[in-house]
């Protein structure tokens, strides 16, 4: 007898099925005994009424295999019943378990530290396995549309002999005799694709920041969606590109995770429109409505991200806004001039918090070797990233996306930890 | 007026069209010159008859774009040629180039560690550029044969405290003030994760072996494919889900990198069956029709594998075969035992090489520990991956694919330095 999961249900009433998951919950009322199986597809009511099933083995979170006919039944939960026939131990749970996955999140009460040193066990329970299935879903959006964009996958490695930006906050590896580190991003590797002829391409993959500092929005290991593009007019082809590339995502998940977004009570918007500020705007809409100073005069600080999300909810109805053209001098030296004192790169805010960076890049290689020397980097240490913009290097650009932040903010997250399956940072690398 | 690119141009015959591309070739010859144009797409040749267009910028792997008309030109490649009527240089390529990619590899005679050390520009090259093409529609069809499958993705972190073989073969980082390692594969979590009532998931990621030996089939970072699958019988439907899973991606490859596979030459059959033989067996074979006797009693040697591939393709037409049931000894602690001396560990083989290492694992809590235990491992040690196993974990099994391995079989490459953009070994971190 084949198994059929809980959300087939439906299509055998009446006929005898074969069910597998964990026990969800157990109540024994003496004659009538109450059982919610759980499988990777949902959760069903079963009933006991026969007393010679012997229920003495069956705990909270045992597996189990059940045989038993479903039938309509307008008290269960989903309208449906199964009137078990027989059931089945296949791997008991001892007890106590760490914590209950049965009841709503909100009455347990568990603090985040307590879930993630049991992470295995607390995806159990539904609203926080859910986050995994959006996750998915977001990253599965993501490269389905690049792809329909004509743009390759590629791999790179993360084990690499120079930081992306000079050489700091840098995980040190012990590479046989030598010493690498641990990759920031794909940064060079995506543009020298795009150089290798490739043009367009994008990457689904973790990078490394060795950052000291332990906020609710910060991990060290995060997994960073990125993609790059050449034959570019300027960097609104790469917000127009990601302003198309948000919009398939939502709808994506919206369609394919209803039931998910529902726990979480969020109705994600149709991305129509999304505004575009330049950041000395920006800079004149926090003094002039906030009365808010910038920490540092060349980049937004959190209370700025959020101030500025909340100037666009009412003046654009948007929760997202694109903040473009930032200083220089808060960029990498790979970043397009666009004057003398601005860049062509920019970010992207979305329920107050920075999601995407993204600009159009420098391809000249005198330009570039330049810029290098003037950022106080030896010119010859990069070496295997410049050689391509010798042999004719095309204008491009691209962006990359923290999934685990996007993921925070479509969903409503407190801590960004709550969004990564093992998060890493300064004080856990367990499990 | 909008770029169209070089496959396209068959909608435009007569009509104005703007390309963009690099200069893959140029040919003067007085008065009618003739350009070769490359772009993602594919080659066109270009014909340039008014004397007054100035080609003396215009050098090989420059980037142009090139307004002009599309006619049909039987003397052409492809059939079609396309008169400039105007050309314009985006950014140009200095001189000498590395070496050349308009001429067929076999004549050029580069080195592997050449075409490695100027990787990007090498890509540049037609035939090296498709081994990645069809890496990423490998890759594609791996995850979409999966999703069908109601498998979910995940993504495991790579920065670990413990090795899941404990300790050997490890790349070890400073973590803050904490020594960490890479992870050798995501073994520990995806067992987890159908614990955690996922059931079904998989991994595309790379993975981390500080093996010192330098072979053509071994690097020290590479892409693993991994799926686990829980609620199974045994080991057999693992093998069964990936007989299919291979005939998904075979079929994938064919119908969409049909150019790609050309350029190799190569014909890649239908899969239909992949015969399936026992470690015992295979130890028979080898002595009773090829007199040989393995290295290490308990695990196939290259040799070995070539060999049994070799009485595959003779004894069932096939250029896969599995080898089911390995000994114990020569397999994780976390394998299901088969009886005192094998287990349910298999390999997959195919034209020669082990591409595939996949078994049923043990589902029970006290079968674990004790297994560990006999392996000389800590259970203590292991307390973050044991834990799920206390809690109702059901039956389960899973597989590891190698990316570029499999890729490397495919089109029958040398090396499988070659099937990775930026290859890691123990001589090369650069680029």
């Amino acid at each position: 007898m084949n198994r059929v999961l809980v959300r087939e249900i439906p299509q055998y009433i009446g006929n005898e099925v074969l069910l597998k998951g964990w026990v969800h919950q157990l109540r024994r009322l003496g004659k009538i005994n109450f059982l919610l199986l759980r499988d990777r597809s949902g959760i069903v009511q079963t009933v006991i009424l026969d007393p010679t099933i012997d229920l003495s083995k069956i705990d909270q979170e045992s597996v189990v295999a059940i045989w038993g006919i479903p039938k309509k039944e307008a008290q269960a939960p989903g309208g449906i019943e199964v009137e078990v026939k027989r059931i089945e131990l296949i791997e008991q749970a001892q007890s106590p378990l760490p914590f209950e996955v049965n009841r709503p999140l909100e009455l347990l009460n568990i603090k985040l530290d307590t879930i993630l040193d049991h992470r295995a066990f607390a995806l159990r329970h539904p609203k926080i396995n859910a986050i995994f299935k959006i996750e998915a879903e977001l990253v599965h959006a993501f490269r389905e549309f690049l792809r329909k964009e004509d743009f390759l996958e590629i791999h790179t490695s993360k084990i690499i002999s120079q930081g992306t930006e000079g050489g700091t906050n840098l995980f040190p590896i012990q590479y046989f005799e030598t010493q690498a580190y641990l990759a920031q991003s794909p940064q060079f590797y995506k543009q020298m694709m795009v150089g290798a002829g490739y043009e367009r391409v994008f990457e689904v993959g973790f990078v490394y920041r060795a950052e000291d500092h332990a906020t609710s929005r910060h991990i060290n290991e995060y997994l960073s969606l990125d993609f790059e593009m050449g034959f570019i007019d300027s960097e609104k082809d790469i917000i127009d590109l990601e302003i198309r590339l948000l919009r398939y995502i939502f709808e994506s998940i919206k369609k394919n995770c209803a039931n998910e977004l529902k726990l979480y009570e969020v109705d994600l918007p149709t991305i129509e429109f999304i505004p575009q500020i330049q950041f000395k705007e920006a800079r004149e809409i926090l003094k002039k409505y906030y009365r808010k100073e910038l920490l540092t005069s060349d980049d937004l600080d959190p209370e700025a991200e959020r101030l500025l999300c909340d100037y666009a909810q009412k003046e654009f109805n948007s929760e997202f806004i694109f903040v473009t053209n930032y200083p220089i001098s808060a960029r990498p030296f790979y970043t397009m001039p666009y004057d003398e004192t601005y860049s062509r790169g920019f970010d992207l805010l979305y329920r107050g918090m920075e999601v995407t960076t993204g600009s159009q890049r420098i391809h000249n290689y005198q330009l570039l070797v330049n810029n290098m020397a003037k950022f106080g980097l030896n010119p010859q240490d990069f070496e295997f990233y410049l050689e391509i913009f010798r042999y004719g290097m095309p204008p491009h650009g691209g962006l990359a996306i923290g999934a685990e932040r996007l993921t925070q903010q479509i969903l409503g997250l407190k801590n960004i930890r709550e969004a990564s399956l093992f998060p890493r940072d300064r004080y856990r690398l367990v499990p």
